[in-house]
């Protein structure tokens, strides 16, 4: 699993993107990739060890038909990673996978059955137009997933913010405020010790706020 | 809108990803910034003041009770940003909106009834345990729609795949198999200028290679 910060820093790097974005059109060399780019190759060569380093290009070395064998990189697998952020909420969502087998639908998404099998026809169509159209129609749905997702955010920021209404009307000072929210954004399912780790509060004054909170009413134990 | 370039070089610093992780559970003064990340206020100042042009990050002045005014941060808007990326794809969305309007459900999710119904309840709702029980049905549709579009990406996955075997078999060589798999990655809506900016190579070379994969009846002009 690729390590979320690690992957921000990674992509926090402009020449970096440019050399992902390369690499996904397929493999690469050194001084191709610095020619294009128009960068040293010495620069080039520091990017592509913190790129091997992550986990996500690979190195090999391909014979040519004249002069010395090539050092390609590729990139090895599908990487993720997501951000949100808002007034009250911040979420990152990092993952990388091979591809999955799709020949078999999950049950949780029935509305992918006929997508599915055009997609599982055109593994054996030979006609790039067709599959051009296949990838139209996958683009659609995926824009659509997207859309459906920033409503589902809107969804939450309004709850959030109704939550920090009620917690305005009861009185809470702002680490009290903090507290409740980020109790809330993950489901209750949090340690003192996780909560003084995010909140950069120490553990003593979350017990002390936590008992507050609990005499308030607010939350149960 | 905010730019995606400027987006991935903020999120790089991982002392920026903590301010704004900080911001996100309401405002906080440089002061308090400074002393829980254990980082110098002049190093603070300068992170909000990027943070502030990219206009994610606002300044207000509040009075306070006792002694000067104090200068606090917080977060204006929603901002997504979204990364993913193959062998054969690279794609990034990002996009900043404030809560919209979820009163109306869009004609395209109707899946979303239920839950829309229960979020506009939820926001007349003055118990934070009932409010925390929306948003945890909320954030099990956000993990659906995740789950999902990685199903999408899998499948589009798939399908390119197909189409590298396909050039393949019809012995395109490395450039020519790159910009047949950028014209369909953006369902061939892209100029000569797109192209040769997208793959670093100049126009005449790009016009040359479309003659030749029209030639071989790959594509249509």
């Amino acid at each position: 699993m690729i390590d979320e910060d690690v992957m921000f820093n990674l992509l926090g790097n402009e020449t970096r993107r440019m050399i992902l974005k390369m690499l996904s059109l397929g493999p690469c060399y050194t001084t191709e990739i610095a020619e294009k780019l128009n960068i040293g190759q010495k620069a080039i060569n520091e990017h592509m060890r913190l790129l091997q380093e992550a986990g996500i290009v690979d190195l090999y070395v391909q014979k040519q038909s004249r002069g010395s064998p090539r050092k390609y990189f590729k990139i090895n697998k599908r990487i993720r990673l997501e951000f949100a952020m808002g007034p009250y909420s911040y979420t990152t969502v990092s993952n990388d996978a091979l591809d999955a087998d799709i020949s078999e639908l999950p049950d949780e998404f029935p509305e992918f059955k006929e997508i599915m099998k055009e997609v599982n026809k055109a593994r054996k169509i030979k006609e790039i137009s067709m599959l051009s159209k296949t990838l139209g129609n996958l683009r659609i749905e995926h824009e659509r997933l997207t859309k459906a997702k920033e409503y589902v955010e809107s969804m939450i920021g309004h709850v959030k913010l109704q939550c920090i209404n009620v917690c305005d009307e009861m009185g809470l000072d702002d680490s009290e405020k903090r507290l409740v929210l980020e109790l809330i954004g993950a489901g209750g399912k949090l340690s003192i010790g996780d909560l003084s780790d995010r909140l950069k509060v120490d553990e003593n004054e979350i017990t002390d706020s936590l008992k507050k909170l609990k005499v308030k009413g607010i939350i149960k134990s």
